[in-house]
C-alpha cells in the first residue's frame, strides 16, 4: 500500500487515521443499541413523570423526556468521547461503534479535531449536568427549572451552531457527500439539537422575564404593606 | 524572497497572509484609540447612570459600564472583523490596525479561521445585542435585565472558553511566544471575558431562582385567595 493511501472509508479521504479498526457492529446492530438506550431513557422518563411533584402539562412531560434523553446522550455518548477521542478509531467498544458509524457524517470524531474535543468535554459536563437539573426542576416543581433549562438550551445551540458553521465553512470536507450521510448523519441529527434547544430557550426566557415581573410587583407590594 | 519564507510578523511564522500590509498606527496609537473609545463609551454610561428610573447600587452601576462597553466592543471591533476577515490583514483603516495589533497575541483574527468568524459572528450580533438589553434592563429597572444578563453572559464565557482551549490544544502556535503577546493580549485580554461573565452569570441565575421562587409563592398565594 503507498504511503498516503486511505485506509479507511472516512472524509477527507486523507484524514490521518493510522489507528483505525473497523466496528464489530454494523449499521443496523448501531441503530438498535442507540435506539434501545433511548427506549429505555424514555421508560425510565415515563416512570419519573409519573412520580411527579405535581400533573404535568403534555409539554413538559416532553420536556422532561427530551432532558434526560439529553442527559444520556450527553454524559454517556459524548462523555465517551471526551475521555478517549485520542484513540476512539481503533477502539473495540460498542460505544467507539456508534462514533465510528456517526463518523461518516463528521470524521472530526475520530482525528481529535481540537474544536470538537472542547465543545463535546462542555457537553458532556457543563450541557448533561444542567439538563439532569432542568429535568428534576419540573419533576420537582422547582424554581430552577427555566434557569437551568434556558443555560442547557442555550449551551447546547452555541455548541451545536459552531459546530455545524464550521463544517459549512471548510466546505463540509469532513463529510461523506453520500446524501445518507450528508443529510441523515450530519444535517438531520445536529438540526435537532438546533431547533428544540431554539425553541426553549425562547420559551425559559419568555417564562422567567413573566416570573421576574411578578416577583418585582410582589416585592412592591410587599414593601407598600 | 524564497517561496514561504514569511512577509509579516505573525505565528506561525509561515501562516499564509499574502495580501498582509503594515498598519499605520504603532502600538502606542492603537492603545489610545481603544482606550478612548473605551473612556468615550465609560462616559455615556455615567450619564445614562445618572438618568436611571432608580438609585442603582455600586454594583449595578458597574454592570452597566460593562455591558455598554461589551456592546461597543462586541459590536464595533467585533462586528469589523466579522464583516472584514477576508481582507483585514490589508485594510488601511484605524480598526484593521487594531485588530493586526491584536492579531501578535493571536494571528487566527487575519487568517479567516472558521471557528474564529462563526464565534465572533456570534459575538457581534448576539451577545452584543444581549448586552445592550441587559444595560437597559438595569436602567429602565425592568423584568428582561437578569435573563438577558444570564445569556449574555453565558454565550460570552462559552465563546472565550473554546477560543482558549483550542489555541492551548494546538499548543498556543497561533500566538507570539513574546511574553508581553502571550500572557498580556492573548492570556489577559481573554481572561476578562472569563472571569466577569462568569461571575454575572452565576449572579444572574440566583437572582432568577429567588426571582422564581417569589412568582412561585405569590401565584399560590393569588390561587388561594
Amino acid at each position: 500500500m503507498s504511503a498516503g493511501q486511505a485506509t479507511h472509508p472516512y472524509y477527507p479521504r486523507d484524514a490521518a487515521l493510522p489507528h483505525y479498526a473497523p466496528s464489530t457492529l454494523d449499521i443496523y446492530g448501531a441503530f438498535a443499541v442507540l435506539g434501545g438506550a433511548i427506549a429505555a431513557v424514555g421508560l425510565l422518563s415515563v416512570v419519573l413523570i409519573a412520580r411527579a411533584q405535581k400533573r404535568l402539562s403534555c409539554k413538559d412531560k416532553a420536556v422532561v423526556v427530551w432532558m434526560m434523553v439529553c442527559v444520556g446522550i450527553h454524559m454517556v455518548l459524548e462523555g465517551y468521547f471526551s475521555f478517549n477521542h485520542k484513540r476512539l478509531a481503533g477502539m473495540d467498544t460498542v460505544l467507539a461503534d456508534l462514533w465510528r458509524e456517526y463518523a461518516h457524517g463528521d470524521s472530526r470524531y475520530l482525528t481529535s479535531d481540537p474544536f470538537t474535543v472542547i465543545m463535546e468535554g462542555i457537553t458532556a459536563v457543563f450541557d448533561g449536568s444542567m439538563a439532569a437539573v432542568a429535568a428534576y426542576g419540573i419533576l420537582a416543581d422547582s424554581p430552577v427549572r427555566h434557569p437551568a433549562q434556558l443555560v442547557t438550551s442555550l449551551a447546547q445551540l452555541y455548541g451545536n451552531v459552531l459546530y455545524m458553521g464550521i463544517n459549512f465553512m471548510e466546505g463540509f470536507r469532513h463529510t461523506n457527500p453520500h446524501p445518507f450521510y450528508f443529510y441523515g448523519y450530519f444535517v438531520l441529527m445536529n438540526a435537532v439539537w438546533i431547533v428544540v434547544p431554539a425553541n426553549l430557550a425562547y420559551d425559559s426566557f419568555r417564562s422567567i422575564y413573566r416570573g421576574m415581573l411578578i416577583a418585582q410587583r410582589a416585592t412592591v407590594v410587599k414593601k407598600a404593606n
